[in-house]
């Protein structure tokens, strides 16, 4: 039987992967031999939806992670039976630039307590770990090369990228000392995210193409060649499942992994919205730079390579195409 | 008028600095330009040196650091006025790998309090983060290179590594957003430390030396082909000093810079002890490997290209006769 805990496990992706396993059934523990899913516990500050909570394997467990998971509070007992952790709850980036506290609370405080609680369980559980291409970056004293690798030296130039950054160094370090079997994938930009618009600034490549489709003006605060590196959900969940499932030889070691990536400039996720929906559709874009925007969206690779990612199977989207249509068939529109 | 904190005043290096501090009598912080030393606070757990203590200029607090700058205790008032922190203050790499738990809370949560409390001063204080060469590092997936440089991966294979390398980090972010003007040095093994042997697992690259002299046996825990990089403390003091004097825009960047190191192999050493003090000192070192010190060592790059450093002034020791006769005449020998 397995345990899995997901914290953020009412966000987007947390309920997603959570629905995902749940349909399954069953998970193939780091390459240990599939087995029954005998509770999925949903960690987060927002309730879970209502589907999810219907699940009599689920179990919802609310409040903020670093208070839960304190350990002179509750602690590690919040975590107890677990055998595989998908750790995604993060403040996202545009919030912590605005807010440098929340940052350190709900990005490093909270991930310093999930890895010492998951060390106190002392079953060395599986723990993956949602790192950010937002780890690299160009200055003045390390330029970002044109295309990042698993090897490339990040270079954060936010607060979200630096504690992501933090995070997979910890991580490794836990998994080093076999505290943890920490696998540290980093996501790229999910397009197109259904739901309603967050605080990450790379909100606006999911919001240009779901708001236009359901008939409502969405800003884009980038020039239209701005070349950015995304991901469908689809893939995303791929990847998170398959840092789950790999066994430690075939993940390769403690340092992250690169999703993989397609690269597509604003310009041409409009054009594929037009092929896709009507010109009409595209034209509900307004192009309107937001400089503090811009200045991150261009700090961050717009060309990935996942050498390793591609070694476990994983693939880029297609095409952009292919995501508008994956989102339409899922949304139900 | 400047205002000194020393973190791990009362340590080797931190005592050094302050006396060269104090008789020199001023410092030009961040290169605004000389000015009288005012106060020198020395918070160390070790109690601070009688010549030190007997300076009226002084200042000594003892405590744990992490405990000092709670924020819910004294916290940011253990600061009070500082214009240049020296954090120096550390468990070593020995200890952090034989105690997980000393070495976050020593190196990570103390050096979070202090970025924290540096920051709620609000006045944007120098802060010299002492990081180490132990954050590079080679593993199956991001092999070492045969030599280092400012713009090599770091890539931690001990708790102690990890630990500076966060720091860097951490403080890097909190330069980026103004609230510290931080500078992370990268100090390599010190070499001759006097004094007694600490938990460092480069404790023998000084011992080695510094026993025989004294007229006692020393165990070499490496092969004598094993190489080092090593620094006088009269370099490392040089680098701390340049750390906190130059501009910003002397210093180049946000990133670590590398302290220049000179690279022997411990047969070369040895022969250097021979040749300034004759071959009957040197017959005093037992080659006795020991595995775990060779792990932790042999991870270590030897070979380190200091770019950044050498532009600012600073230079490897020329050889280590220099390096032994200089311990001797310092140690009165």
């Amino acid at each position: 039987m397995v345990n899995v805990v997901i914290t953020g496990g009412a966000g987007f992706l947390g309920s997603r992967l959570a629905r995902e396993l749940l349909a399954a059934g069953s998970l193939d523990a780091a390459g240990g031999g599939a087995s029954p899913l005998s509770r999925v516990t949903l960690i987060d500050q927002a309730p879970v939806p209502p589907d999810l909570a219907a699940d009599d394997r689920v179990t919802a467990v609310h409040g903020e992670l670093g208070e839960l998971l304190d350990p002179e509070g509750a602690g590690p007992d919040t975590l107890a039976g677990a055998d595989v952790i998908f750790h995604l709850a993060a403040a996202v980036s545009g919030e912590c630039e605005a807010d440098f506290d929340l940052g350190l609370r709900a990005n490093l405080r909270a991930t310093e307590a999930l890895l010492a609680s998951g060390r106190a369980l002392g079953t060395s559980p599986v723990v993956v770990f949602s790192s950010s291409l937002a780890v690299f970056g160009g200055s003045e004293d390390l330029p970002l090369p044109d295309v990042v690798d698993d090897r490339t030296r990040p270079n954060p130039q936010t607060s979200y990228g630096a504690q992501k950054h933090i995070g997979e160094q910890l991580l490794a370090d836990y998994t080093r000392k076999g505290f943890l079997r920490g696998r540290a994938l980093r996501l790229v930009s999910v397009s197109v995210r259904p739901g309603r618009p967050n605080a990450a600034a790379s909100g606006f490549m999911s919001g240009v193409i779901r708001e236009p489709l359901a008939g409502q003006r969405a800003i884009c605060p980038v020039t239209p060649d701005t070349e950015v590196a995304l991901a469908s959900p689809a893939k995303a969940i791929a990847g998170l499942l398959c840092a789950a499932t790999a066994s430690d030889q075939a993940w390769g070691g403690r340092s992250a992994v690169n999703l993989p990536a397609l690269t597509i400039s604003l310009a041409d996720m409009a054009a594929a919205l037009a092929r896709v929906a009507g010109p009409e559709v595209s034209a509900l874009i307004d192009w309107v730079p937001d400089p503090e925007v811009a200045r991150m969206v261009s700090g961050w690779p717009a060309r990935v390579r996942a050498d390793r990612a591609g070694r476990l199977g994983l693939t880029p989207d297609p095409d952009f195409d292919a995501i508008i249509r994956m989102h339409l068939a899922e949304s139900g529109s």
